[in-house]
């Protein structure tokens, strides 16, 4: 968390957002052709799926059911941070675009995988850096402009025992890995990227007290997707992300559903 | 709303949810490699977006502002059956699947749209019948299997005026067009589609006591897509449905983000 030049070039609000409703596809007929299968990326959601501390968990009332009504139908209620869902630059800037402003060619992309799970298992809190960025180009070649740039470390096997996800120790400190100020600005920067996503809680690692990568993406006007799914699942390159973002007005993220083509 | 034959083929339950979150795209190539566009067809949701009478409207309740705590998030509440949203079968059946159930590969679908837009102008409770489907494949050609059949009424132009939407007469009955129970059935058993799909609030028009189309549809373990927008912006057919379906566990629906390819 270095890297003063990095951070003072943060700016200060985000872009107009960008919004239209149509338009053109950034995926040529060569990569949509060679798409065979789909995998889905999103978590069932349930009233134990872990959240940050400060929301309360989601909940789903029942309001009629097939027995007395006639038909089923619930209320549902949770924070807009919950499950596998979608960060609009709203959530940390005044005048950043909500939930629906997100450009419509921006949430079909292709899908780059970085996966840091070996290094996530020995260090809880790795962060995802340039290096490892330039390490996954060299390998699968370049991250192509709007692409969704996605962190793997593993973490949902976590899921299966209670406070593993978030992980706090004693004092509540949160210890996950996250993208590191530098790469987010380096993805947004050199690579043009449309969002960055994790299968963690957070763009951010764990003990981070600014949100430094959340600031890097929302501030120039990208959107970011956390509590990924199924990440190893898909190959590293060459993958499509359809993300079903939340689509109410001015919203600071909400649940999404993300399906991955390859 | 006659034909007791077709009333009585109606399955007692629907088949297992198939529910798995990878398979094969029902998509070739060569559909896949003509698509050039994107075109978003969900409402943004809103306080004032007409629900069903015996909904609350949709609510979001700020918890946390980036002025006094440096991020923004809020509690979202409402009804399954909000704004864009699906219908899954659970509900209208207590053994049917819930909104996590869907195959996935079914929320990657081929999109017919049939529209029947000049005739709602003059008959408000029009239903899309056999023949209108039909007469949609003598020109189009024939409605590939797991497709999603959306019914175009123009409807959505009513949005812009209070009360017109739901269209509620003087007794409460609303008048809006649907599918006819016999179209559903056959959309089903002849069709084999993936879900059907309507710009209106309901598969079923307006004035229906009994709701045959959804019965139809989610009996045979099919979906159901409702407040569908920009209809006649997509071509009637050749395009590419995809659904970003909510993911909560057992829901009997919720608001679904859908983005047509063509």
């Amino acid at each position: 968390m270095c890297c003063p030049e990095l951070v003072r070039s943060i700016p200060s609000g985000p872009p107009p957002p960008r919004g239209p409703a149509q338009g053109a596809l950034a995926l040529g007929p060569d990569v949509l052709a060679r798409l065979r299968s789909v995998c889905d990326l999103t978590h069932p959601l349930t009233a134990d799926f872990p959240v940050f501390p400060a929301y309360r968990p989601f909940r789903a009332t029942p309001l009629f059911s097939v027995e007395r009504n006639g038909f089923f139908a619930q209320e549902l209620c949770y924070a807009e941070h919950t499950g596998t869902h979608l960060d609009a630059p709203a959530h940390f800037y005044v005048e950043g675009g909500g939930t629906e402003s997100v450009h419509a060619p921006d949430l079909i992309a292709p899908l780059a995988v970085v996966s840091i799970a070996g290094r996530a298992a020995r260090d809880e809190d790795t962060l995802l850096g340039v290096d490892d960025l330039l390490a996954y180009e060299r390998r699968h070649g370049r991250i192509p402009p709007r692409a969704v740039v996605a962190l793997h470390s593993g973490w949902e096997a976590r899921l299966d025992q209670p406070g593993h996800f978030l992980n706090a120790d004693a004092s509540g400190v949160m210890h996950a890995p996250g993208f590191s100020p530098e790469a987010a600005e380096w993805l947004v920067h050199e690579r043009d990227v449309a969002a960055a996503a994790t299968d963690t809680l957070s763009l951010d690692f764990g003990p981070a007290k600014v949100y430094e990568a959340h600031l890097a993406l929302l501030g120039a006007g990208r959107y970011g997707l956390e509590n990924v799914a199924r990440l190893d699942r898909v190959p590293p390159a060459g993958a499509v992300i359809v993300v079903g973002a939340p689509a109410h007005r001015g919203g600071s993220g909400g649940p999404a559903r993300l399906l991955a083509l390859y």
